[in-house]
């Protein structure tokens, strides 16, 4: 049985999970990509995995004309307990807190065929990864216990992919991740002296001043960030004020899909086959920060390593000035279509 | 110039160093090991490096029978700065911080001959190294406007050592780092509360319960922590409260370099060439926490893969149980002497 441990001193939460040591891996260590025969993610193959949770598009046709499809994670981090509620748990005053690891772990398969990158995606596959993710999201935000809900990709090995093929994971938590609560907390304080959302105001002053902007639509805002942690880090947020992703429209999620392969494909073309991540923040379950939080996603390339440092120190050397970045990423996106690089 | 910038939602601070992507690395990519040729370590080719900033054994011989060197790094990630003092300046209020990027980054290089890991050193070289440790960092605390310094050890490609012999790096700071403001205030939270050292309090704990514990000497404690983040962490303490590292007595160290050596070659038998960092955690220089915090060494072995999930959520997956960790390392500490996997 996984478990929740809260460390005394960082007031983290670590999810210890055995089971999760058992699975296959493609990439068993970094320099070895050895790839899973059949992927088990290829239409044909969907016996390999378990029977979906959501098919896209909503099923009109039959199960064999998906384009994105959500199952569980066959070695989930967390062990599924719906129903359970353990919000009269009170371990808050043991110094070392143990909680049963209560959760949700999904897979978004995002193309029936074996796409690699975000960016290959068909565009509809693009489009209903995005409803995917946000309807996962709500339906873990409608379920007690679970407190939170992360969407993260990890894209090529290099990224911490296990599995080649194109695919997103949703963990539903019980507890809130430390990455979370610290935005929450910079939020509320900055709202309680501002009596506005801090997200809101960055927004404005990147488009105010434009060195780090990567692309604005009608709807979203991208730049890299003034600190950014990681070379070429870019994030995206909606320009009006939004807190819950799970919200989000569909005309939202269509406009959202274009501009993250637009982004996507320019990093590649600057990174041929660059290994990357992404993740939305959103607000937690109980939704009692909607005011001041704003949901947004983080793209980070991972073309640093991350090591001694910056685990020790808990901060970053980070070689990309974010001005340079954006720069970069901007001439990318407007010197024409993308060569392939294989 | 680097520049250290804050992030104005975490707190915490990015050094942005532009010139560290031009060092020549080893790994270029992760599947890449490309050894340099020929090694700047090595004995024989020290004019490859900067003149030295300490020698070890202390100059007795001449400048050839050095068994551990200490040389300013080429590839600087901040710009030395003796004698500035920028304590009065005055960014606090700022929503988007800036602060020039002065600061010290050092490497020691710990045999003349090419080891790769800190096990495979002599016990002299072992000894030397960490009294090599202690002296820079207490030069850093007598040498303002340094705030901090972070000692660090990156072994192996997949640690992020872009060099194969064995060294470690000093890195001086004007500010203090986020994981050490994180522990900082936990200990404070704790000291208030229950008049008592924390890391006292959990090593005691350790002790006595004994599932976690991988070694104990006169004076000092080794464990896998209760909510390790990282399969087979293990945290290194001094039994008695201290909070100074660079107050370390040469008997102790002698101790400690020991100790740390038989830690790495059971972890090394476990998993043959581990790629894995270590760093010490110390008190900042302004000497204000005394009381309450503890000098610590945290060993990070680099099995698991760090991805979306843990860079999204701040909160980590560990899929070995801290109980069966320390219990396979004491095991392979017992087992006799490790075989040579090359």
């Amino acid at each position: 049985m996984p478990e929740y441990r809260r460390d005394p001193l960082s007031g983290s939460w670590v999810i210890l999970a055995r089971e999760r040591a058992e699975r296959p891996s493609e990439f068993v260590s970094q320099p070895v990509h050895r790839r899973l025969e059949p992927c088990p993610f290829c239409a044909g193959n969907e016996r390999l995995t378990p029977d979906p949770l959501a098919i896209y598009p909503p099923r009109t046709a039959g199960e064999d004309e998906w384009q994105v499809r959500v199952v569980a994670n066959k070695y989930p981090a967390l062990l599924a307990a719906e129903g359970t509620d353990d919000r009269e748990h009170d371990g808050g005053g043991k110094l070392c807190e143990v909680r049963p690891g209560f959760g949700w772990h999904e897979v978004v398969v995002e193309s029936p065929q074996h796409a690699v990158s975000f960016a290959d995606l068909t565009s509809a596959q693009a489009h209903w990864a995005f409803v995917a993710y946000r309807d996962r999201l709500r339906a873990m935000a409608e379920s007690p216990p679970l407190a939170y809900g992360l969407l993260f990709k990890n894209c090529r090995g290099g990224a911490g992919a296990t599995l080649e093929h194109s695919h997103s994971q949703v963990v539903g938590m019980v507890v809130i991740p430390t990455s979370i609560r610290v935005e929450l907390d910079a939020a509320a304080e900055f709202y309680g002296r501002q009596g506005k959302c801090i997200f809101c105001h960055l927004s404005e002053r990147e488009l105010a001043d434009g060195s780090r902007m990567v692309l604005s639509t009608e709807r979203f805002v991208a730049f890299c960030p003034f600190a950014s942690r990681f070379a070429y880090e870019v994030w995206v947020l909606p320009r009006q004020h939004a807190a819950r992703f799970d919200m989000v429209k569909l005309d939202e999620l269509e406009e959202i899909s274009r501009l993250f392969q637009q982004i996507l494909r320019a990093l590649e073309k600057i990174f041929p086959q660059v290994p990357y991540n992404f993740w939305i923040h959103t607000v937690p379950f109980d939704r009692s920060t909607h005011d001041y939080y704003h949901w947004h996603i983080e793209i980070v390339p991972r073309i640093t390593t991350q090591a001694g440092f910056e685990w020790g120190a808990g901060c970053f050397m980070n070689p990309a000035a974010p001005e340079d970045a954006a720069d970069t990423i901007r001439s990318a996106m407007n010197s024409g279509p993308s060569t392939v690089n294989h």
